[in-house]
């Protein structure tokens, strides 16, 4: 494989175009963040990296709390606009039709029409250039029941989450494995008889 | 929707299954990362998050650098051998096909078979529990000339990459549109003669 080396870039993909709420289910407040991830297991740890010319870093930094919205593909065009509108100028929930709902470990709300919600405190923020990076404990997770199994397991693979990848939204496709799968003894088969 | 509420947990999707890669040409070491993200735009930088009992995380404390490989569709396999077998009791290299191959920027090799690696700096640890955040400047990026147009820009859809979710391997399905297209403006059309 032939590589080009180029200058250092912000090129991971593909990461999750999450909506991030903040603010209060009065005066609720929501922005499109890529620049998201997992930072720790147990106990469970999260962050945000957020620029602060932006409406909502403000908040967050005053009131410490956000929820991280997991969109699915048919809520790509609100993602999108969530992301290129400012909460200065326009009323982004009435726009991207998206609803505040409460949040039951954080003041900030939750967004009604995404099927996977982290409520999220924030214990400690770090400037680093152009970001402010907010990391925030996982208090609370919420789930539509509509994608639980009769056994109460969460099947994420039927909620058609959406994904970006340098400036592209994508649905998720076939899936092509689980965890372990490749170590994962194979059953003798049957012999044929 | 119906909502359940659930304890906080490590619930973000779809995260880049990252294979990063560590020590040196000579004795290189691989890992299967799901907690990475970008953390700043200018400078570039990221995170990865490592267990201090994975066999990576002392080669990445004492050396400071490390690169993140993105995969392929087709690299599924491989990912998932190398986040559930240690460096201690094989060699994942041979066992997932994979070649280290020489970095610009860091001693750290980068994998050639994955089309975009980024070569990192660590500035900043931080123990947050299970995990270690290893906070990294990206130095250089390392892609696949394959993946660029006449012009010299990136085509990353064209990649192929991976995506992992809840558990599962996903290929990255169809683009349902590009940053901005919720309000960029529709050129008019031709009138009908």
């Amino acid at each position: 494989m032939q590589k080009e080396i180029w200058p250092g870039g912000a090129l991971l993909a593909p990461v999750p175009p999450a909506l991030v709420s903040c603010g209060s289910l009065e005066a609720p407040a929501v922005l499109t963040v890529g620049w998201t991830g997992i930072v720790n297991t147990r106990p469970p740890r999260t962050y945000v990296s957020i620029r602060p010319e932006r409406n909502s870093y403000p908040i967050i930094k005053e009131r410490g709390e956000f929820v991280i919205n997991l969109p699915t593909a048919r809520l790509a065009r609100a993602v999108d606009l969530c992301g290129c509108r400012s909460g200065r100028q326009v009323d982004k929930f009435a726009l991207a039709h998206l609803t505040p709902s409460p949040a039951s470990a954080v003041t900030a709300p939750l967004i009604e029409e995404c099927p996977v919600s982290l409520e999220c405190r924030v214990f400690q923020s770090i400037p680093l250039g152009s970001h402010e990076m907010f990391l925030a404990d996982i208090l609370a997770v919420q789930v539509d029941a509509a994608l639980l199994d009769e056994a109460g397991r969460l099947c994420l693979e039927k909620a058609d989450l959406l994904a970006y990848a340098h400036g592209g939204y994508f649905a998720l496709g076939k899936q092509l494995g689980s965890f372990g799968y490749s170590v994962r003894k194979k059953k003798k088969r049957q012999p044929k008889r």
